[in-house]
């Protein structure tokens, strides 16, 4: 079955990840179209330069278009209810409302410190940029008081949203994933138990695993 | 300076590597596309079912679409000349005669048994479809024939087409490389002096050694 689905985007940018990682949950058949530019003295983009998170997401089904990750996660949720991982935007409306809610919190509370942080921890090195320790200070303190929080909340929950791994969980995973593999930032997600242990069963997910594979294998072309 | 060229397929293919070896010989910027489908049960695609050799090439150029891999090549040293390596096509008006009738050789002499060795010889038994080995020695006894007139020319000259690499000589090596990487088609190359010397001298170019890095990094995703 064809379903008519396409991303345009490279795996390496957060975005891009969030819904690669909703499309392999829902096991939907989909194109990626990946563009990478050579530019002359023709280097080979280097997997150092390629890591760039702040890559944008394009998401195409039909005549619609949508760029929001979130938006089309949901999307997907919604129109292939019966397709792959069926839990993924709750079952009932109470449990729709809490992923709602926490996909609210991800975007709005947990995403300002921590993309700042994949940038000056993750990406910044690689890039011979000068990281600016005053900003990582300051969006470590941030995300710290966000973990905090989910720490109570996970002592509680095995997942954000209650039992069950949800869109609440897996936008969650690009960002942190990238903090995690940082000797910096590691910390932030051990030092917190039921963080930790949250961390470790959501990022074990095949989807997610799928997906770091390809973030290694398609590192994509940015310069 | 944006040229504007892009080229859409998968760098496994032999056709798309004789157009992206051109394109870093003459040392253009160009936008490579890239479509991978991804099926149900998300199983990444391996390694060993990407290297398709059938898979196509489209260029684009403005509102010119070209699809035949050696007219890509000489359009892009017509369009370019004074761009990158200037001598690819030729400097005067019988060095070019000789290349074209090079072209003309390599795709009506050498192409029709090497193509066919890449895949049973390279492909086949990735893919896990049983080898032919009738078909096999039929096409090397083809290609031997072929190599014997390239080994006795290349005594005389360093190249096809004379004493600089050429377009001739550049749309020789994708299916070489992949026959030479095989352990029975190696022999067809290195039992061969003359033509061992100039697969050796022409496969380290660095325009070639780009493309071969990327089949091994981006292998395209066929089922």
């Amino acid at each position: 079955m064809a379903t008519g689905l396409q991303v345009f985007g490279q795996p390496a940018s957060t975005d891009v990840a969030r819904v690669l990682t909703c499309l392999f949950e829902k096991n939907l058949e989909f194109d990626l179209v990946r563009i990478d530019t050579f530019k002359k003295q023709h280097k080979l983009p280097e997997f150092i330069k390629l890591r760039d998170p702040s890559g944008q997401v394009t998401f195409k089904h039909g005549d619609k278009t949508l760029v929001d990750p979130r938006a089309i996660c949901k999307y997907l949720c919604t129109q292939f209810p019966n397709q792959g991982n069926k839990g993924l935007y709750g079952t009932g409306s109470l449990e729709r409302a809490s992923i709602e809610q926490w996909l609210q919190t991800e975007a709005q509370k947990f995403n300002p410190p921590s993309s700042a942080l994949v940038f000056q921890l993750a990406f910044a090195p690689h890039l011979n940029i000068p990281q600016d320790f005053a900003a990582i200070a300051e969006n470590e303190r941030k995300l710290q008081q966000v973990l905090n929080v989910y720490d109570e909340i996970l002592s509680k929950n095995e997942y954000l949203a209650g039992d069950e791994f949800t869109l609440a969980d897996l936008s969650h995973l690009p960002d942190s994933q990238y903090i995690v593999d940082t000797e910096r930032g590691r910390k932030l997600f051990t030092s917190r138990k039921n963080v930790a242990r949250w961390f470790d069963t959501i990022s074990r997910r095949k989807a997610w695993e799928q997906v770091v594979k390809m973030q290694m294998e398609h590192p994509g072309a940015f310069e």
